[in-house]
């Protein structure tokens, strides 16, 4: 019986083995204390800005007006409105272990069904992106109100409120601090949410892991080194960790995109010496 | 004669051909903005921070003292020692932008003598990493030392300090403010280098990519999950932000491991639902 149930005929020839370990950048992301210190760095630094704004209250928001370009950056003003701090929620505020574990398993990529699935049902295992916990608990014990601005679907909104409790990040509500993919016609674009959460509170902090999470002004279709040529422009440069702050996440996303020409320019290329070639 | 030219009989059988774009890791670090982000988020807040301490003398510096561990860290007094900021090199301050490329389009993973070659002449292909040109300079014109502690060789000296240059971090010195693998019988353990750095500097900030640029402790054998609890436990998170300052890294190095049992705990697996897997 053993040897039978061992034969590689009893194996359907459609589902391949495992792979032996996960893809290196999950490793980092879910697995290594090198990511969980820059996501500890990064909101240890949210913390603290926000504690400096609430003491002295900005003029303006983080949040980039209507008709403002990433060159000549123009924010929406804070009035007298309430604090708020507004968060992505995946790999930004949650991590989604158990969505990874399977797509790492099975190597199939990404897949709409599958992760509707997951929006529906993965809020057992689902965990806090280290540090993020505690700097949202932070965030609210100094007065300042968490809202979550994500692409995961209005359909699927109590579920999310679930996943985001069960992550250990507090409470949230659809359409008051909870904002999703279908609640306007523009859908997994940010910026028309973003204008409908500044227009009610004074943003004091946007954090994500896509820069998407933070004006769609960089996905307009520029090219590759354009693209990470825009985040370091001074006027955009200055955001980062002063109002923008920024999560790893080397799994998924805008960032995992480029040709040679585009990550290797011409001008920094090497190849060995023949001697050490052999 | 272009038909012979193209005859797959005419290219080697030992050359595989490249691969059609680089590795996510390499596109998310050398090309993204999402990383540039993050880097120059780190050296905001490290040239905040050190800005700081200038202003306030502080009593200790964050190199962890012979004898402290990581549950209760000890840290070597400042003394009146001039002030110094203390990095690492590679995806530290410096992109090894031609390096990777080689090692992207081979594929053959890392070779010593490879390695080698590179530290030897690849001055002409290098670059920083976004924001540390600026912000070492910013820390020079403070008066903080720049002090370097790397795992190239110190055979190899000379060539790292013209490749430091041509990264635009400015001047080096082997022995004063640079220090490599071999200047003591520690190979590539940087406690023995730190320790003889925090003698002479009070150290009032740390930056690397990886946790051994922090201290040893962290790679004294642990398993994957205890070495990232390890960054999370209270004694050191604080740290994290506050005198330890972490760059991303997803292309190499001691983040970059882990089976499924150590990336993905037992109890945060998810398999979808039967019928989102059709």
């Amino acid at each position: 019986m053993a040897a039978l149930a061992a034969c590689s005929a009893e194996r359907p020839a459609a589902v391949p083995a495992p792979p032996a370990s996960p893809p290196a950048g999950m490793q980092y992301l879910y697995g290594s204390g090198e990511a969980a210190a820059l996501s500890a760095q990064a909101y240890r630094a949210l913390v603290a800005h926000a504690a400096e704004r609430v003491k002295a209250r900005p003029v303006d928001s983080v949040v980039l007006a209507a008709g403002a370009t990433l060159a000549v950056p123009v924010f929406v003003p804070c009035g007298d409105k309430p604090f708020a701090a507004v968060f992505d929620v995946d790999e930004t505020v949650l991590l989604n272990t158990g969505f990874e574990f399977h797509d790492a398993r099975t190597g199939k990529g990404y897949d709409a069904a599958v992760w509707d699935a997951w929006e529906k049902t993965g809020e057992g295992a689902v965990g806090p992106v280290p540090g993020a916990d505690r700097a949202l608990g932070a965030l609210r014990a100094m007065g300042v109100t968490v809202v979550f601005n994500t692409n995961r679907s209005a359909a699927n909104a109590d579920a999310t409120v679930r996943a985001i409790r069960a992550a250990g990040l507090g409470d949230a509500v659809h359409g008051q601090t909870l904002f999703l993919s279908g609640d306007d016609a523009t859908g997994s674009r940010k910026d028309g949410r973003r204008a409908t959460i500044a227009a009610r509170y004074c943003v004091i902090a946007l954090g994500g892991d896509q820069l998407g999470d933070f004006s769609d002004l960089f996905n307009a279709g520029q090219a590759v080194p354009a693209r990470r040529a825009a985040t370091m422009q001074p006027s955009v440069a200055s955001l980062w960790g002063d109002g923008w702050f920024m999560l790893p996440n080397p799994v998924y996303g805008s960032g995992l995109k480029g040709s040679f020409d585009d990550i290797f320019p011409t001008d920094k290329r090497w190849t060995p010496p023949v001697q050490a070639q052999q």
